[in-house]
């Protein structure tokens, strides 16, 4: 039987005078970019070196829209309505749709950033209007989203191709969702294991679960098609390398959506 | 002998809670809309809308790309570089063309905004670099331009189809070039004569200038491909719609380029 | 017996090329003015010239912070910490601070806008952030807040003077908290209505409720220091008018806190 | 004789979840900070850490405005007005006043931030307003400008204080000016030459000048009351850690203005 998984991670987020995170190391181990687009992070022209080192890289480009909220790095919820989620989204597919065009790729997904991210996992009208958002700029445009979340529910729902995603160093909880960041264990420092959940989740499409409530089950099903990896920090570098390795190593195709 | 010309107006560019314009009425008058991208002016919100109603007129859409500086509506000049300027009319034609995508129209041209227009006007460097991202983008895409100036030179260099720009309402210097508004008589307020201006430069290929020193001619060539329209205020209301009116009753066809 | 009230309004929202409300009007009718300071709405320049009014008409000025969302113009809830809220509070009251040091005036109050106020009505953490950023900026500035609130209630805690503040044109529940927009009857659009419900509100200290549950109070005591009025529209112009001639001939002494 | 010089450094131009320059360490080696207020740089809660750490060390805190262009760093020139650019300069003064009040530490000096500083060391006008903002919001405020420049110009005339700024790592020419960074030369790289550099500034008052036209000058007068220090950089940190040891050892009193 063979098995494949995308490995994406965000890009890009730097903007004018700052730096952040170590695009070009972390490019060589996946085969997703999702690429900031000028609201929490990322500017014109760090869109266009973002895009062009994506395609010399051959990795998959994909838009990573955030809230309008900078400063913030776009990690703050905001009471944004489905209409004002609709347009930031359709205004940040297109603002990068333009350098990918001046670039000669195409756009492959849509990642929805931060706080926006985690809205849309659990509100179906905000999942709904990003689903709306990259269907009307392209319905060939795949959507990005935590696995089992709202928002690829709403993906299906509106036809388009989703990827569901898992992370390899959170863990998640009996009900199939990540333990929150607040609570002991949500973390995984542990490359070994970190990879280790990894192979478990693309072949047994399972995840182990913190031995919760007596009777909790250990393990519960969980659908992942890609895996979010990050380019911040030596650690997430060396997690990002070993992954992409050992997933080679095991046979599992590198493949985006 | 028949003749065609072009009625362009700048539209959207409310921002939030801020209303600017009258975009709804100077819409009937015109045949090209200039859309804020967000910069200078317009949010993604109106954006939208903008381009619905232009769709709804059968008005052709275009970009109207600014400088970033919201508080000085893109009307200061700043020293950007050529690739600075290249990357922001990259990343402000492809957010309108996101909205166009939505709503099911095509994108027809761009026209600077404000100060990268004026200053595009004069230096071919700037001007190069706006030619060069609309093609980037879209080679089909129309380049709007002062009539005469750098911008339709570097246009026409690169191959795309250029617009060359008329104003009803300034008067022109005996080089052809717009009588700086600093300087008296550089407004034309009455509205018969800015009427008969456009007649003369659509019919006749030329614009009446200033007597200025002895000897000078009193109408010079001027190519008149599309003419600005304002939307603020009642007196840019009246003169556009007298002015579409003698138009047509002219004989003058009325038509993007 | 006497008695005094403070009249509020919020001014110098206008931002750069755009304008709102009717300041220089308003101004006539208002004994404490609330003024943006550029998160939400405002400028430098919108700023010093509203600061210069202010100190023309004799209207004692005060802060007006609000979240940093110009495109949401301050209304839209975010998930700022307390320590964000604490700055942004210190950083804008400074600003404003710096407009009155040049105006040769004092700084009286501060008024926290739209959602931030909102969520320090109930967010003791919040109101207190708020309520510590004043003291620590200075300790004489009156802090401003909904009658019966959480903001009072911090403000207090640390001892501040406080001013509650009601509203005319909004009705109240049997519980003393405002009858939330999304609720019929919860605007009062008759300008007597209004201005009889702020007669009573200062003479009687009590709000007549709506006939709720039965067996509920008609009316319910409510501590009304200071009215916000609104500049933005002729009838909100009339109710400030209107109220403000009321009161006089009433012989309730119009003063700032 | 006894001597005494200033040294100052930019600090304070970290921006949400962007960190730039190292702001704890440098700080060791300078008598006054200028610090970021938001506009190319800084946010509220970068300004209170850092006027936090400022007052923890003993440096002096001053304002460091610089233009509304955070995408720019600032550095861009554009053509503001004198009086958008005293709004500009009271505004972010005030913010960082507001810091200062809350930190219990007294504001002792502004600088201007990099296109706006250069700007206003040739534009009379454009110093002046920067010169008035400054006095109009405290008149003990201490000016910091280029030496010889229309900044410190201006600045006599209104009857502030002045600091004539001079660089440790950057050569002049014969009129007194700064060799241009676009020219050769323009930098020193040497340690110990930079150090002689400010050594002969603060005893001598003269500055070497490059062997320019035959006959030029071999040493111009110059007036050095402060040395522009920087902190990004294990060079610079290096440079600002050998001059305060060297100008100590030389008996030079290193204190603020």
């Amino acid at each position: 039987m063979s098995y494949q998984i995308d490995l994406n991670c965000d890009l890009g987020e730097s903007f004018g005078n700052y730096r952040l995170g170590n695009d070009e190391q972390v490019l060589k181990f996946v085969t997703s970019a999702n690429v900031a687009c000028g609201f929490h992070g990322g500017d014109p022209g760090v869109m266009r070196r973002t895009v062009a080192i994506c395609a010399a890289e051959g990795v998959a480009v994909g838009a990573h829209p955030g809230l309008p909220d900078l400063v913030g790095f776009g990690r703050r919820n905001m009471s944004v309505t489905p209409a004002e989620v609709y347009d930031m989204v359709v205004y940040q597919i297109g603002a990068l749709m333009g350098f990918a065009l001046a670039e000669g790729v195409s756009l492959r997904h849509v990642k929805a950033h931060g706080a926006l991210y985690n809205m849309a996992a659990k509100d179906l009208e905000l999942a709904d209007a990003i689903a709306r958002a990259v269907r009307d700029v392209d319905p060939k445009l795949v959507l990005f989203g935590l696995s089992g979340s709202k928002l690829i529910e709403a993906g299906k729902q509106i036809g388009l191709t989703t990827a569901s995603e898992v992370f390899a160093d959170r863990t998640y909880q009996s009900d199939g969702t990540l333990t929150p960041r607040t609570e002991a264990g949500s973390l995984i420092t542990d490359v070994s294991q970190a990879v280790a959940q990894v192979l478990r989740m693309v072949k047994e499409r399972t995840v182990e679960v913190k031995p919760a409530e007596e009777g909790g089950r250990s393990q519960v099903p969980i659908v992942a098609e890609t895996v979010c990896l990050h380019g911040d920090g030596k650690h997430a570098l060396q997690l990002a390398e070993t992954l992409h390795k050992t997933l080679q190593s095991e046979g599992i195709s590198l493949m985006p959506i």
